[in-house]
């Protein structure tokens, strides 16, 4: 039995989420027309106003609704540091730390041959403009420790060294409150392998 | 770090699709507005369609954007057998058995006091008028198995029974293809009970 044209074409849609298949899409499409019109209407709302307002940062790359966002706007942040990572979500979770003071630019993915993600993807071009712009000292790496973020930051710091720029990768080691005895291998291995005169 | 006002509000308006917390709910968006913007374009002009279109049948109560949907105005189905499923997937699923050549009316939820549906909530009444076009001969209880499914089916049953209407169960018992070694006890206990002579 076909569903309602408009309701299927609800369940198709949905799929495009990340994550969500045939059945989550379905259970969606009856728990929004069945217990939440409001939240339905809003979130069709909030859809179309992201994407006519929601761009990208001339600066960081960032999401951001202005010409540049606020934090490259920002006259606090140390102009001589430069952290790269692949998602605004870790651009955010190194904003909680409070630790790094410095400006970002955010990759919006990683280079990742077999998903045809290649430099031009990732428009690496403009991160190195971005890097040369003369007050730029050291770029810091900090994409993940996954088999493509390490190639990517493998792949930046060929394409950044060369320029002058200092280059740094994030450490790898044991996690804050870690113990060894239940810390994987390749942790433990990293941790030894990058220890730190103290 | 605050984030860009709409991208804000469009990760706060996903959070009201079931089963998405704050972080799917962020991840959503970054991959809408990064990866999928005529998907998320799709995405808003279906749930606005949708809400403009879908409403309940004026038979069945499913979701339908005619006045009566497609089933209850078919000249094929069985008058005399009133299948009651608590959801619009219940329906599809025992549509897709074949098996059942009667109409149905779905109730869009379950008796559930703890959560504050009850039998007005559920418009039982709107049942009851439907089961008493004078058509109906059986009515078939086809709810879950669930601790709210059973008090609905035994609810409905008192309210069905003393109005003249032959009520029915779904069977319980081992699945097809089921051994006994692998299956629950409760279950293997019930299909004990409800043996049938052959």
């Amino acid at each position: 039995m076909a569903q309602a044209g408009s309701l299927q074409a609800l369940v198709d849609a949905l799929r495009c989420l990340p994550g969500v298949g045939p059945k989550s899409a379905q259970r969606m499409a009856f728990h929004l027309l069945q217990r939440d019109r409001a939240g339905a209407s809003l979130l069709a709302r909030a859809l179309a106003q992201a994407l006519e307002r929601v761009h990208h940062c001339s600066g960081c790359n960032n999401f951001t609704e202005a010409e540049t966002c606020e934090l490259c706007a920002s006259d606090r942040r140390d102009a001589s540091l430069l952290c790269v990572v692949e998602s605004p979500a870790d651009l955010l979770m190194i904003e909680q730390t409070h630790s790094f003071q410095g400006q970002y630019y955010v990759l919006m993915g990683r280079l990742s041959p077999l998903d045809g993600v290649g430099p031009e993807q990732l428009a690496l071009d403009r991160l190195v403009r971005r890097a040369l712009d003369g007050k730029v000292r050291e770029v810091i790496l900090a994409t993940n420790f996954t088999v493509e973020g390490e190639a990517t930051a493998h792949y930046l710091g060929e394409l950044l060294r060369p320029r002058g720029l200092e280059v740094s990768r994030i450490a790898r080691g044991l996690p804050v409150g870690g113990e060894l005895e239940y810390t994987d291998a390749g942790t433990v291995a990293q941790a030894l392998l990058e220890r730190r005169a103290t």
